[in-house]
C-alpha cells in the first residue's frame, strides 16, 4: 500500500504568534492540522506515514508519536536544514524511498475537504512511472489569497510551469502531490545547482512534460495566518452538511448543528454522547406533550431534531464515523419519534377522549419507521443507497423523512394543532411509503 | 464470458414412456430440466449457450429457441450420430471452439442444487490450461443409485481412472465439468480408435493426470427413471428452504408451504402474486381478530405466515427471485403485522374500554418494525448480512422475527389469549431490539 509523506519542517511564523503552537500542530475544530490530513489520507486506506521535521522536530513527534492513537504509523525524518528550502525537506525522503515506489506528498498545513483528497487518490492510482500527478485548481475566482499561492501555467491537464511570480497563469498548485522516483531525482538535480525549494524541481519536472494536473473539484486552503485559519474553519465546517440533506435539515437545522458541533469540536464529546443527548431531549418532549405542554413539546422536538444532526457532523468532522453510530443513532430516532407521537396521542385522547384519536395514533406509529424501512431494505437489496431525487419524484418534498416529520411535530406543538399534526404524519408517511413502492417498480 | 455446452443428444427411453417428451424437456416442478440447467448456470454469470442436440434435435430448438425467453443466448450443434456416444456429441463443439476459450459442460438431464453449480463455477476459473475440471461426489452412501454412476478412482484431488464397472474407487462423476482444448483434442483421439464416450476421453486425460476433481457438497441426481424424477423433485424443494429459517417456519410451516409451492410450480403464479394473496389473508385474518372471532382470526395469521414463505420458495424454483419482490414483501409484511395487532387490540378495547390495552397496542405496534429495521440498517452500514447466529446470541430463540411473531398471534387467537399475546409481542420485540444494540457493539 501506497505511504505518505508530510512536509512539517517549516517555521510558520505567522500562525505561530497566535496560538503558540508550530503550524503543523495548530489545532482546527478540535485536530491539529497535521492529524486531519493523516486522518483524511488514512480514510483514503493510506496507513502507512513519514513525517519530515525540521523546525519544532520535538513539539511535532511527542504530538503524534508512532500513530499508534489515531491507528496509524508514523516514522520521522529529521531536516536539520530545513531554512534552506522545503526542496531539501522533501528530497530527504530519499533515504527512507523504495525503488519504484509511489507515494504521496503533502503540506502539512494545507487544508482539504475529504472529497478532494479522496478524488485525487482515485486518480493517483494511474500515474505512470516517470511523472507526477499534482492537485492544481482552475477555478482561480475561488482561490483563497491567490497572491500567496504557486500559479501554474498548464495546456491539457500538463504543467508547463510554475512559480509564485508567473504572470501568464491559468490554475495554482494546492500542495498535494503523488510522486515517484522522479521526483527526488529532479530534487537532487536541483539542489545540486543551489535550488532549494519543491517548486524547483516541479518546474524541470514540468519543462519534461511530466507534471500532470489533477484539476481539484472541491475546497482546500494553505493556512498561513488568522484570517485563512478562519476561513479553513468555515470551509471544513460547511463540508460537514451531507449532499443529500432534507429539506428543513438544509433551511434550518444545519445553520444551528453546525454551530453545536463547531463549540464542541474542542471537547471530547463523541458522536454517540449527542445521539444518546438528542434521543433525551425527545423522550422530555414527549412528556411535555403528553402533560398538556404542546408549546414546550413542540420546541423540545425541533432542538432534538438538530441535535440529530449534530452526532453525523462530530463523526465526519474527527473522523469518528463508525457503523455502530449509524445504527445506534437509526433506532434511537425512531424511538424517539414513537415517543412523541404517543405523548401527542395521549394528551389529546385524555382531553377528548375520541377514538379517532387512537387510529389516527395507529396510523402515525405504523408509518414512521417506514421511509428509513424502505430505504435500508433497498440499499441491502441492491447494494446501492437509495436516492430520494431518483424514485421520490415530486414526492421528495413531502416532509415524510425524520426533519420534515420532526418540522411538523414542532409547529403541532407550537401552534397547538396536536390533532393535525397526528393525521398529517399518519397521511405523509404512509402516501410516501406507497409512492416509494409505486415508483421504485417502474424504475428498477 | 465463459461459454456452456449442455449435451441434450441422447433418447432418455426410460422417461420418454412416463412423460410423453425428451429427457432435457420433461418438466420438473414447472421448468424442464435442460432449463433450469440454463437458469442455474445464468445465475453464476454464463449468457451464452450452446446445445447439442441429436435424437430430439427439433422439440428441444422449438422448446427453448434462441434462449430469449430466458434472457440468454442459445445456439445449437447437431449431432447426426448421436447414437455413436456422448463423446461424438461432445465433439461436436469442436466447429465452434475458439483457441484458448474454457467452457462449462454440463448434462442435460443432471439436476444440481444451484449452490452446488455456484461452488463449482468459483472454482472452474482456477483451472489450468491443459487440464479439465470434473464436479465428483465422495460421499459415496448418499449417492443415487451408484451403480449407474460412473466411478472414480482419485488421489488428492486428480481422477486416476474412471468408468462405470470400476470396482476400486473412492468418488462418482456428477456430469459437470469445465473444460479446456484439451478435452477436444482427448475426443479427437479416441473417436479415431473408435471410443465414443465421453468417459473414454476424461479418461485417457485422467491417466496423464490432467483431470482435477472438484466436490460437490450439495445435492445433485442424474434424471433417468420415474424413481430418480421423483428424488430431483424432493431434493429441488428441499434446497429452497434457506439456510437461515427461523424456528417455527422450520419445523412447521416449511412442511405446508414446500406442498403448496409443489402445486403452485406447474402454474404461472409469481411469487408477487403470492405475496399479495399473504397479505390480503392477514388482512382477513386482521378483520376476524377486530370482530372477536380470535379463533378464524389466530388460524388465518398461521395460513398467512405459510404463505409467507411460498413466495421466496417459487422465486428459487423458478428463478424468479428480484429485488423488486424482497422490497414489495418487506413493505407488505409490515403493513400486514400492524392490521393484525390493531385488529387484537381493537376487539380487546371494545370489550374492557381498558387504556393498558392501548398501551400494549402501541408498544407492539413499535416493537413489530425494529427486527428488520436494525437487519438492514446494519446490512446497509456494514455491507455484510445480518447473522442472527452470530449477534442475537440465545435470543435467537425468541420468536421476535416474524415466523415467530405470527406462531404467537396464531396461539393468542386458537386459545383466546389476545391480551397476552399482544404484551408478549410488545416485550419480545423491544427486548430483541435492545439484546442486538447491545451485542452488535460488543461483536462489530
Amino acid at each position: 500500500m501506497m505511504r505518505a509523506v508530510i512536509l512539517a519542517a517549516g517555521e510558520g511564523k505567522r500562525l505561530r504568534h497566535h496560538f503558540k503552537a508550530p503550524k503543523p500542530l495548530v489545532r482546527l475544530l478540535g485536530l491539529s492540522l497535521i492529524e486531519r490530513n493523516i486522518l483524511a489520507l488514512k480514510e483514503c486506506g493510506i496507513n502507512d506515514f513519514v513525517i519530515i521535521t525540521g523546525c519544532y522536530f520535538s513539539e511535532i513527534q511527542s504530538h503524534l508519536g508512532n500513530g499508534n492513537k489515531l491507528g496509524v504509523n508514523i516514522t520521522y525524518l529529521h531536516n536539520p536544514e530545513w531554512e534552506l528550502g522545503n526542496g531539501v525537506s522533501a528530497y530527504t525522503f530519499q533515504r527512507e524511498y523504495r525503488q519504484g515506489e509511489k507515494f504521496v506528498l503533502i503540506m502539512s498545513d494545507h487544508v482539504f475537504e475529504l472529497k478532494a483528497i479522496k478524488a485525487f487518490i482515485a486518480e493517483a492510482k494511474k500515474i505512470n512511472e516517470g511523472e507526477i500527478l499534482l492537485a492544481a485548481d482552475r477555478r482561480l475566482k475561488n482561490v483563497y489569497d491567490l497572491m500567496e499561492c504557486t500559479k501554474i501555467k498548464f495546456e491539457q491537464d500538463y504543467a508547463l510551469e510554475l512559480g509564485k511570480e508567473l504572470q501568464d497563469f491559468n490554475a495554482v498548485d494546492c500542495g498535494l502531490f503523488l510522486c515517484t522516483g522522479a521526483l527526488l531525482e529532479a530534487l537532487s538535480d536541483k539542489i545540486s545547482q543551489c535550488r532549494y525549494t519543491l517548486t524547483d524541481a516541479v518546474n524541470m519536472l514540468a519543462s519534461k512534460h511530466r507534471v500532470k494536473l489533477h484539476f481539484i473539484n472541491a475546497a482546500w486552503i494553505d493556512v498561513d495566518d488568522l484570517p485563512s485559519y478562519r476561513h479553513a474553519e468555515k470551509m471544513v465546517l460547511r463540508s460537514l452538511v451531507p449532499p443529500k440533506d432534507g429539506f428543513v435539515s438544509r433551511v434550518l437545522n444545519r445553520k444551528v448543528s453546525l454551530l453545536i458541533t463547531k463549540l464542541f469540536a474542542r471537547t471530547g464529546i463523541t458522536p454517540n454522547q449527542v445521539t444518546f443527548v438528542s434521543f433525551l431531549i425527545s423522550a422530555v418532549s414527549a412528556v411535555f406533550f403528553a402533560l398538556g405542554y404542546p408549546l414546550y413539546g413542540g420546541m423540545l422536538a425541533q432542538v432534538s431534531s438538530i441535535f440529530d444532526g449534530v452526532d453525523g457532523e462530530i463523526g465526519r468532522l474527527k473522523f469518528l464515523k463508525s457503523s455502530y453510530g449509524g445504527l445506534l443513532d437509526a433506532v434511537l430516532d425512531r424511538y424517539a419519534d414513537f415517543l412523541i407521537v404517543i405523548g401527542m396521542a395521549y394528551s389529546w385522547y385524555s382531553k377528548t377522549e375520541n377514538t379517532v384519536v387512537l387510529l389516527a395514533c395507529a396510523a402515525a406509529l405504523t408509518g414512521l419507521p417506514m421511509s428509513m424501512l424502505l430505504k435500508e431494505k433497498f440499499h441491502a437489496l441492491t447494494g446501492r443507497p437509495f436516492i430520494p431525487e431518483s424514485y421520490d419524484g415530486i414526492f421528495r418534498y413531502l416532509p415524510a423523512n425524520r426533519d420534515g416529520r420532526m418540522f411538523i411535530i414542532m409547529l403541532g406543538g407550537v401552534l397547538n394543532l396536536v390533532p393535525a399534526a397526528l393525521f398529517f404524519l399518519a397521511v405523509i408517511t404512509h402516501l410516501q411509503a406507497l409512492v416509494r413502492l409505486y415508483n421504485i417498480r417502474q424504475l428498477m
